[in-house]
């Protein structure tokens, strides 16, 4: 029996190829409406309430919003650790903080239960098309156990060391994200400021030494005005909130990071923190 | 006949692809020697100015380093355009300043002279493997002639407008590597402050949103510590310093590009001018 909590963009996605791989499965949302649109898409249950499922349950999967929903979700009442059963394996897919892994690796080993940390990469296309990275921290044996269900949605799977490792990797993710997103965005704008065909130029780039996954898959989203949320600016806003908050620990500044964090900053507080990544270009015409 | 200026690390690569499909070719280096050393690797003759060979020379491609090198070697005494004979072809490949381009195909016009704009991408790899992209601007009938000879060491080969349009593409290519430069250096840089082993982090991330051209080909040589130039910091300092005085002029600010051209400028003031852009890494270090 799987458990699958958060049904946003990706969750659904990724619950679905679960569901379709033959696994039992039932899934819960903050939102009672939200979890039951997606049970019926997959055609599984939705639970009522965490505590609900969870007791039956030999495998949990999370993946929900900020760290702060990770926490509640986790240690709050009625949560996972306070009802999973012993033994059970939960496998925390949000990104989230590095130093929250560790501790909460910890609290489940504590607690008799088993835990990793496993962000993803790829955006909403790549749960769609089960292509997923995924990037997993916690103990080797739990994360072989836990490999033929990766396989279901993901292509590039990874083990990256002890609890917290899954995260701190998706954290370097989200730094080379970051990197490629202003990238694409710039070029863009400085294409349409001269008078280039900004569909041209992103072609002629685009096989050479300034290609990335995000010119190839993100950018023509951004030209066409498709600003429809694969990835969310709030959500970019908190990974890249905690990459900053990770490097201030170590007394490390990432300058094109922060750079990029302020911009998207800037940017959703004109009120464009619900649109895509990819309405960044935006930001040089508001 | 052919007239071959610059023989750097790029146009050494990309002389020798036009010379081994055939095209008889004469080379020039402002540093003699390098010149010479060049001209036996491909077998061919070594000019002692540029005035000697542009007398006869039907095309004339120039890859030097500087926007004030390339108004040199066209405009100064001796130089191209008092030497060139009428309806000779001149094809400069520098990254070069967008409004410099447009001011030498008037000039060109004027004599009589034909004249493209030809920067490229790809690197010192790419001009190995002879597989530049090449963007191009000037009059579309004189890129259409130049065309079979772009073809034997480019692969992307784009027509983009009137003159300045291939430096004004360069320029947005440029930008597009300084996200994604900096992207890869501060993923490795968190990497190695956290404790995860870098190589196993680039593989986790490269293939999914975060992958990129920079990541497969420029990051391995930044782990392995083989910073060699093949693009110097120096030059890159120089294209990023285009994109940026372009905008000037158009009163926008590209965030992005102007941190990384910020850290660049302050690890070249640190001695670092004449290593490989992937030494970045560095910056974080001293």
């Amino acid at each position: 029996m799987f458990y699958w909590i958060g049904t946003g963009v990706m969750g659904r996605s990724m619950a679905g190829h679960l569901s379709r791989a033959g696994h039992e499965l039932k899934v819960y949302n903050r939102s009672k409406e939200k979890g039951l649109i997606c049970a019926e898409q997959i055609g599984c249950l939705c639970a009522d309430s965490i505590k609900e499922a969870v007791e039956e349950a030999d495998y949990i999967f999370t993946m929900v919003g900020y760290p702060q929903d990770v926490e509640e979700v986790m240690l709050g009442d009625g949560g996972i650790f306070a009802n999973a059963k012993p033994g059970s394996l939960i496998v925390d897919m949000t990104t989230s903080s590095p130093s929250l892994a560790v501790e909460l690796g910890r609290k489940a080993e504590d607690k008799g239960l088993r835990m990793l940390d496993a962000p993803v990469s790829g955006g909403d296309s790549g749960a769609r098309k089960g292509t997923l990275a995924i990037m997993v921290g916690g103990k080797r044996e739990d994360f072989e156990e836990a490999r033929p269900l990766f396989d279901t949605f993901g292509k590039n799977i990874a083990y990256m060391g002890e609890y917290g490792a899954g995260q701190h990797t998706k954290a370097c993710n989200q730094i080379a994200v970051a990197g490629a997103t202003a990238a694409y965005t710039e070029a863009i704008v400085y294409a349409k400021k001269v008078g280039l065909d900004p569909q041209r130029m992103l072609s002629a780039i685009g096989t050479g030494a300034a290609g990335s996954w995000q010119i190839d898959n993100m950018a023509p989203r951004a030209l066409a005005g498709d600003f429809a949320p694969g990835f969310f600016v709030k959500h970019f806003i908190k990974d890249m909130t905690i990459v900053k908050e990770e490097m201030e620990k170590r007394e490390l500044e990432l300058e094109m990071l922060e750079a990029v964090l302020e911009m998207y900053e800037d940017f959703a507080e004109k009120g464009h923190a619900d649109d895509g990544t990819q309405a960044l270009v935006l930001h040089y015409e508001d």
